[in-house]
């Protein structure tokens, strides 16, 4: 089998997903998400200008070899761009693979370990009672976990991912723009004001739901600490980036005071960027994305060693993630024997479903794989020519001072 | 697709191989090797008398849940015997899964990402004439890595592995016996001739070839350090096995006086019986066998785990493996990006041919791996009964003054 | 003195004990104990196979040659099957001594350092008050210490080693079945519960009875941490198996954050598998079984390395041990100078007297070991062709989503 | 001041320079170069498509928070695409903030500490003769310290950087191509040769002459180690990269077998991807360079912290480095108190000089910065309209049976 040709789209119902599509001499083909939020344009550059040039003629059968070519062969090794761009191709090897084999990606990882994957959904809200309802209307739907996002009080427009409208339902963050919005922040406030909501979720919702909570990166390691100390007797399921993740050594202080569960990863792009985290037993989840960690294959390999020191999967699963990249994620959760938990938070529109077509569905909070054939899910390029692109950006957050902060 | 029955037969041509068939009621099946040498009915009892019942009506596609079912469920964990008898299951599952896909098993890894894979071949002789014109005969077949086992002055009987009659070729240590046989130790000895043996060889054949030294758990730690030092000289492929493997923190002295590159594993069966050196980087490659590591579910995770840490894989391949075994590893060599050497000492008999036939073949001290769908090796039912079983044991190893020693 | 023959039988009421009986020239005989939980044949086979032939013509009395001769003689070392196989050799050669001496074996380990040892039972219930009824059970009969499981909320048939009738007295888990079962556990649920059990249990009984937990390695690192941390409050004897015992790594965040102490071993058969916990301190209790760790020549090394780390002994005692086990630990128990306390589940009845007479007895809670020499314990062939062997499993736990977890 | 508009060209002589020209609201503007060599249109996609619009309206002197809100707002850290862009950004400020004060930016830095910078030049031969010819023109134009790459024989083709035409000076690796070329890499080859030729190198030389060696991320941390001990006797200024540069933990090894000064950092693009290595102080130089490092603001914060800890700098200098990223390095040397050398194999053609006119000049061996206010160098828009963008490749290497190794 040799490859023929690719070709990179980008566009989609509210998002620039960023989908690579290969095709072989002998029909088949595969597809593969290089989606990166607010960066969109250029891992689709990097395909389009250096990679898919060196696909051409390629047996798409040697996938190890590939990955190798290419992450080896890059000189600069590493960052987000470029791992977003392997990503997309080990994905669309992984789906012609599976195509050839007539068997669905998660047979060739070694089978089901379990028949559906736990998902949580996003919760958030302006104030405490708006986020019970988003809360409810979660539950009522079956999920058993939710993610919990709170405005804080005296903290305008404050917050990380938190739905300012009442009237919306299954609210997803903007970013659309031609400069970022700017963001503020005050960790004093939050740090006082999270115990109350918490205590007040635990009193309305009980014990079982689960409830996860995500800091953004916004603490520093003492301040980490103490917090991660104080949410303790809340049992959360994680505390998920409380400090910034590109240091590895900022977990220490956390870890030494508090047993909560801590979650970390969805900017990581290498295992060089986690090892010590993994190896330390400083995180108890590994939050990696199945495309900006480079695809499958290296995903395997970072799933199989976290779980030599017991760590479990935890995937990110952003609205950015197009249903390409969930179904590859949704592969390695069916199969992982250390899965945990995955974040599910995608577009589920008919506009998206028309786009990807597929037979994944989800029901009472967990992911069903489909049986299909390769990853499972199609590509309609007659679909894609509707969206045209839209920039974006991640908010810049700053102290009350002007301090530029972590988002 | 269900698994039907299982078999499991002992015996072939001047070892017990110890063979497991799986069955489906697809039709298709699966054949794996359990042969642990010299312990063989163990792993064959455990099979009959406790896995095979449980494999029963278990889909054969769900190779990680097996895996896992029988690992965890064992209660006593890890041990040769049971990994084993876990080891001939994966393989025969892989196979089958081989098969179902249509695709030789080193396609369900990654592919390929070489055309063949360099193999080493076992030289020895009761002094270094002998033991040079055992190197030369395999040089002539094209080998361009020999292991090098010598007898040593005045120590009769001795050394590990030696062809006692200089006009056998192709030798193979045979255990057969009621008892083991006792030998004689002397490591003084054993340190003080082998640097004029590796230094003749240097200066028979040269800078080019790939000379590797077995001691065989023989040394102590500090004794490992000193030979380990006095070898840096004459360049090694590698020194395998100098202090007795169970004690992971044995190669520290060795490893801080010297530069020597070290080989161990065969007796590993689980990665908690390795991770230390592997973490610490105190061995270069790492031997276990894919039969008695508990198949290739696990051994794939090995072999990723050593990738992380610059070990390179160089499997076990004695004679007791079967073809089998040998085809396994030769497909987790085809693929695997980080592999070193196979190891490979097989009968290649005709009447072993017969009872395993496969397309996989050696040519120019490389292993050539078959592109037939699963392992690429059948097994002949109507052969086997040719065979009965043969105990064995390997030799015990005791000091001048009659310690007992490592063999 | 010379060894002439030996046997293994396997059987008894309830129970596939193996029982290995060593002949001598002399007359004298010993017995040794190899039953190797729901894995029983396998021991058996490895005596009767591969070890007592070797033991023919050998002097009884060079009970360290001998062990040195099968535990590196064996090549592939470790594991439960080889070392139960070595403990049953090397107890029956201790019974030898003791009797050729004429002295209890405890004499031969140096003496008695008390008069009597502690021993612990088993109490259980599907709930607090059934649960409550089998502590106050124990107590009445002089108990001080009691090991405490029970019935999780919500969990249905859950919980390890629960008696789920509450008119059984003695409960004894049964493992019998052509297949493993399978149970369903929900660690969420288990931490949640526990406090309250235990809160209960110390508002019941006070402080002045030992109380142990048995977590039988359940939780993950973290979990263990967060359930250590919450234990201390109760003041337990011992946490046992909080994680799975092949990592030794996994015991550092438990022991950072939490002082409760740690008991873990009944699945180590060597040194080698703990000996990092007990030089780093991880643990308070080492837990090994004579039987699985070897018998008594490498137990009694292993309790004098654990004293020099102040590591106490908390010897396995399932009723899968047979009096001889229990028996071999007894005198190790009456000699260690570091002996904590001792498991005593043993069956008790009176065919099991029959089967393997002896003068120890239990009384308020403390075993007395007999001054008979020897084991001071006997076998009866007659009695044990009455059992025939019955096939058992531990059970096969399961994640509620599916996943196979840690029994 | 503000900014009112930014342009990124593309292109060169010889190379695909990537150049970023500021303008302001007051006349100044300032220039950086943003090229990654064989990468080089996406960072400057990253300037146009995201980071040019965000700079419209900022005020040019707010280096340090502009810096932080492309670092700190990207989300997606890290990683050479953005951290070029970053990087040319910087230097551009710089080269404005300098303009604005009328002075140099060494001055803004903290002053000249030397009077100039010594730089080693690059030699290289298809063999031994060939080499010392090129590294006697490079002492005849009085350079002191010379990186030395050789053929090695029997590696047809082989060697990184080799200049394989006797005919040509000043050699510069091409890399055009449509795909990557491949070649072919023997470590063991190559470690065999090294010393011969570094021996007949001090035999020619002698020991005045400054020796350095790269030996490009090829080797395994073994090797390395053992490299490094021969290394020692001839008594190097440094040996670049001997192990790939995402290990941080790779050094280790080395280090404890070696005291051969050890110099990385080329392929680093954040603190974080070294910080290790320069606490562990497991490297000697620290050569990262002022483009893929970020900019002038982050690299000064790494040579401070490279001073705590005893590194000093070795900033790279590949011809892909324009005059504007050499200059900036420029002005960073002439203040670092812990400069050590600088890499310079800068095109100096005078097509390059007309493209970027400045006052920089090197004579001796020793780099001389301009005293021109700002980075002392221009860029002539008129000129680059004269050159279009040649995609070119790093080679892909692999080992002799087919394994991708490390370019």
């Amino acid at each position: 089998m040799k490859i023929t040709h690719a070709e990179v789209f980008v566009g989609g119902p509210g998002k620039n997903y960023v989908t690579l599509k290969i095709m072989t001499d002998e029909g088949l083909y595969g597809v593969g998400d290089a989606t990166l939020n607010n960066r969109e344009l250029l891992p689709a550059a990097y395909l389009k200008e250096y990679l898919i040039p060196c696909l051409i003629g390629k047996d798409p059968q040697k996938i190890e070899d590939i990955w190798q070519y290419f992450y080896k062969g890059a000189y600069f090794r590493r960052g987000p761009v470029a791992m977003a761009a392997f990503g997309a191709i080990d994905q669309a090897l992984w789906d012609i693979k599976g195509k050839a084999a007539n068997m669905p990606v998660y047979q060739l990882l070694g089978g089901k370990s379990r028949d559906a994957s736990k998902i949580y959904a996003h919760a958030s809200g302006v104030d405490i009672e708006h986020l019970k309802d988003s809360i409810r209307g979660y539950l009522e739907q079956g999920y058993e976990a939710v993610r919990v996002q709170c405005g804080i009080p005296d903290m305008p427009g404050s917050g990380y991912a938190i739905n300012q409208n009442k009237d919306v339902k299954n609210y997803i963050t903007s970013f659309n723009g031609n400069v970022p919005k700017e963001e503020v922040w005050d960790s004093k406030k939050y740090l006082r004001y999270l115990p109350k909501m918490l205590e007040e979720l635990r009193v309305t919702f009980g014990e079982d739901i689960d409830i996860l909570h995500d800091v953004h990166h916004r603490l520093t390691p003492r301040e980490a600490a103490q917090f991660g100390k104080e949410m303790e007797q809340f049992n959360l399921y994680w505390l998920e980036d409380p400090t910034p993740a590109e240091d590895q050594d900022a977990l220490k202080l956390l870890r030494q005071h508090s047993t909560v569960p801590i979650a970390i990863g969805e900017v990581f792009n290498s295992i060089y960027d986690c090892h010590q985290l993994i190896q330390n037993q400083m995180i108890d989840f590994i939050r990696v994305s199945c495309t900006y960690a480079g695809g499958i294959t290296p995903t395997r390999k970072l799933v199989d060693f976290a779980a030599h020191f017991n760590v479990k999967t935890g995937f990110h699963g952003a609205p950015s993630h197009s249903p390409i990249s969930m179904a590859a994620q949704g592969h390695i959760n069916a199969w992982a024997p250390n899965f945990g938990i995955q974040e599910y938070l995608v577009l589920g529109t008919s506009e998206c479903d028309q786009l990807f077509p597929s037979d994944h569905f989800v029901k009472n909070g967990h992911f069903h794989i489909s049986d299909a054939p390769g990853l499972g899910v199609d590509f309609d390029e007659k679909e894609v020519v509707k969206y045209s692109f839209n920039k974006g950006y991640h908010p810049v957050t700053r102290l009350t001072d002007g301090t530029v902060w972590n988002y």
